[in-house]
């Protein structure tokens, strides 16, 4: 089942609405990332509202994508985690550190736009690798 | 398939990358209906880019939902339409009347927000059935 990606400008969201198999959860990071290597975005709001459990694998790609997005120049916000997946991701260590948060959708686009906001401010040739 | 449903605040936002069956189709329909039935939204953006071709369900279903949305007071953009997609809803004198449209889903988004603005202007009481 392929997770649809939406472009809002430059910003890109996709919604993990039901719980993911590896392969989809694989699709879906490759084809984030070739978005991000044509240039069409900025950043990426990525709701787990639909995620009720994470396994090992799927914090470690969560983080992975996360950190391959802001190698390539981009920005990721994480919204809509449930109390048991943060729990979870927690008692693994697999905090996903250096990932923005925020509630929900609309509050992430806010988020990300703010973070890319003051990323430009930082460097004035644009994009900045961290 | 199931067409992810992405809320952003009371905009409602939906993507269709790929051809639906019939089932699909009458699925997100029963989908959207229902959120606005719960009052969850004002609006509904609906992006059709991943359409290439359309049929006459299709095109009614489009209709019909439309109808519907602004009978339970919403507002529908559609954006994203193929020029193979408008030119077959022409010849099938299935013409999208009465749907807002945009060339892509931040144009929707913009254009949404505007038709909501207008008519929350015109009414006093909130939400108006045309």
């Amino acid at each position: 089942m392929r997770i649809p990606i939406l472009r809002l400008g430059r910003i890109l969201l996709t919604s993990v609405q039901t719980d993911l198999t590896d392969d989809d959860a694989g699709q879906l990071q490759a084809e984030v990332l070739q978005l991000f290597h044509r240039d069409v975005a900025d950043g990426l709001v990525l709701d787990i509202s639909g995620l009720d459990v994470v396994d090992s694998y799927m914090a470690r790609l969560l983080n992975e994508t996360a950190r391959m997005v802001r190698m390539m120049g981009g920005e990721v916000v994480l919204t809509g985690m449930h109390p048991m997946v943060a729990l979870t991701l927690v008692e693994m260590g697999q905090e996903i550190i250096g990932i923005q948060t925020a509630i929900d959708l609309e509050a992430g686009v806010a988020r990300l736009r703010e973070v890319i906001h003051a990323r430009d401010k930082r460097t004035t040739q644009g994009r900045t690798t961290p």
